[in-house]
């Protein structure tokens, strides 16, 4: 029997992996510590694209041929550190962009229709006929897209059937059915509800900022399916706690998992636990992709997707 | 000034009101003690369509000329007894339609992507990453809607959107663009979400029996925006305890408001206080309709939209 190659998973979240890797390689997984031994016959290291990439580990495998992202993301990775060194990227691209802009519209349903609020009134022992819970209709809510990207177009034509106006803010044009605003500012004073839907990098990091919040108003719902770091946070939670903004969904934190304690007092808030792309359906695609992609890498050919940089 | 003619709201419920119809009504309300020195002024009288009429103290209103719902079901009026008497009927049809599908699929959404279970287990602390929560993709699944109305046509646009698959059923078959399956237990077998959106009356008390609920089966969700009576709730609760049915999401009980206590132990559930239609948009329009019929009943004119029976 030839000697089979490895490959190394760097995060333990990824650890489930392990059997469908098994059927191909030999995997050693970094937090059960280095394969010191197995160094020369890593040709792949599996990570979460999102998550911070440790390079020094990585300078340690002479024969390393690819950094397969298992997720859709790669913001983790230093593209530059891997170009440099020829060393190729791919990830999961299109996989469940239907998918999170489900979530993002339950998140936008459990706000703005008071459905969490509603269950709780309900089992507390508060439901009163006198005093009925009211919600705003969709109807003619003024959705917002950052990013109008294969998440905000889903989120786009799913609240468009609810009779939502839609309009959307990115730093590059492009041909769309729905108008965009001159600005991420513009866009916010003209949205009832937010929804964050962008690619996360360097450039964009707190993007939603005090500012935007505060033009995003009392009545206004901030939604992120994308990533914790283009929201400022604290802005957020102050926003949130002086009334300055109505509501907040989110899927994604700066810090995951989070500190329940820092949202505990938050008030008017549904949190999910980055969930909105974690479907059987989309992770089975997404462990599709890495087999492929890992198998291409492996025989020299080439890469299904790999990832592009953008400048 | 010309003695203003009177109505009766009969429910404390919509107390609320009565700012609105004292800017053209004396109004009494009937928790307050019955209006027995007003009881011939009394034109009208005020009901949540879908709470049992008291027929008794309508029958000492010797000028009565209308029931006016509130409401667009009026599932709780005796239609036989109004016609032996010539009384007509009138409600607020198509006003809130939207909305409930809105809610409807907040409520499939909350439960079969998990924003709720979600929620609470990173308020609970609870979030590991090495347990990420995982649901099922809505892409595909198969959504049978109980009763294409406008509610029932208003929720399959919208799940269709995500890409589910729509059939239904109903007593009597109509021109739609999904298929129409032969029986209920059909619709229910061929299901993984069964959305109840028909009109409650006594032919169909009890219609979700504990049959449909087995042909629903362990992975299937209910989902009740219509009326409690439609389901049998013992068998519900019963099934979801066993396991024989996968969630339930319900916004509307046998009786409401629900005892908080016959909920707390049955897993599974996402539970709304009949809120699915209250929007502010649709009570306003509801209002609208209301003062308009009450003013034809009024000034003798043709009402503007009564019930019509069917039998």
């Amino acid at each position: 029997m030839p000697h089979r190659p490895a490959v190394l998973i760097m995060q333990p979240a990824l650890g489930l992996l392990t059997p469908f890797l098994e059927t191909a390689y030999r995997v050693f997984r970094l937090w059960e510590g280095p394969p010191v031994e197995a160094q020369a016959d890593i040709q792949a290291v599996v990570v979460i694209g999102e998550a911070p990439l440790d390079t020094a580990v990585l300078e340690r495998l002479p024969n390393l041929k690819l950094i397969a992202c298992f997720t859709s993301g790669y913001d983790g990775i230093d593209l530059d550190w891997c170009a440099a060194r020829g060393l190729p990227v791919t990830h999961a691209p299109a996989v469940n962009h239907e998918d999170v802009a489900d979530h993002a519209l339950g998140l936008i349903l459990a706000a703005r229709r008071k459905i969490l609020a509603g269950d709780r009134t309900l089992r507390d022992g508060n439901w009163r006929m006198e005093s009925r819970l009211m919600t705003p209709s969709m109807k003619g809510q003024r959705v917002g897209i950052v990013g109008l990207g294969l998440i905000g177009d889903a989120v786009a034509r799913r609240v468009q059937v609810m009779g939502c106006e839609v309009a959307w803010w990115g730093p590059r044009d492009k041909p769309s059915p729905w108008p965009r605003n001159a600005s991420l500012l513009e866009l916010a004073r003209n949205s009832d509800i937010l929804v964050v839907a962008c690619r996360a990098d360097e450039t964009n990091r707190g993007l939603i900022s005090a500012e935007v919040l505060r033009a995003l108003g009392p009545n206004g719902l901030l939604v992120n399916v994308a990533r914790g770091q283009i929201v400022d946070e604290e802005a957020l939670i102050a926003a949130l706690r002086s009334g300055t903004l109505g509501q907040a969904a989110l899927d994604v934190f700066e810090t995951e998992p989070v500190d329940a304690a820092r949202w505990a007092d938050v008030p008017n808030t549904v949190l999910t636990p980055h969930t909105a792309g974690a479907t059987t359906e989309a992770v089975q695609g997404m462990l599709g992709l890495l087999m492929r992609n890992l198998a291409a890498a492996v025989a020299d050919e080439p890469l299904i997707t790999p990832v592009v940089p953008t400048v």
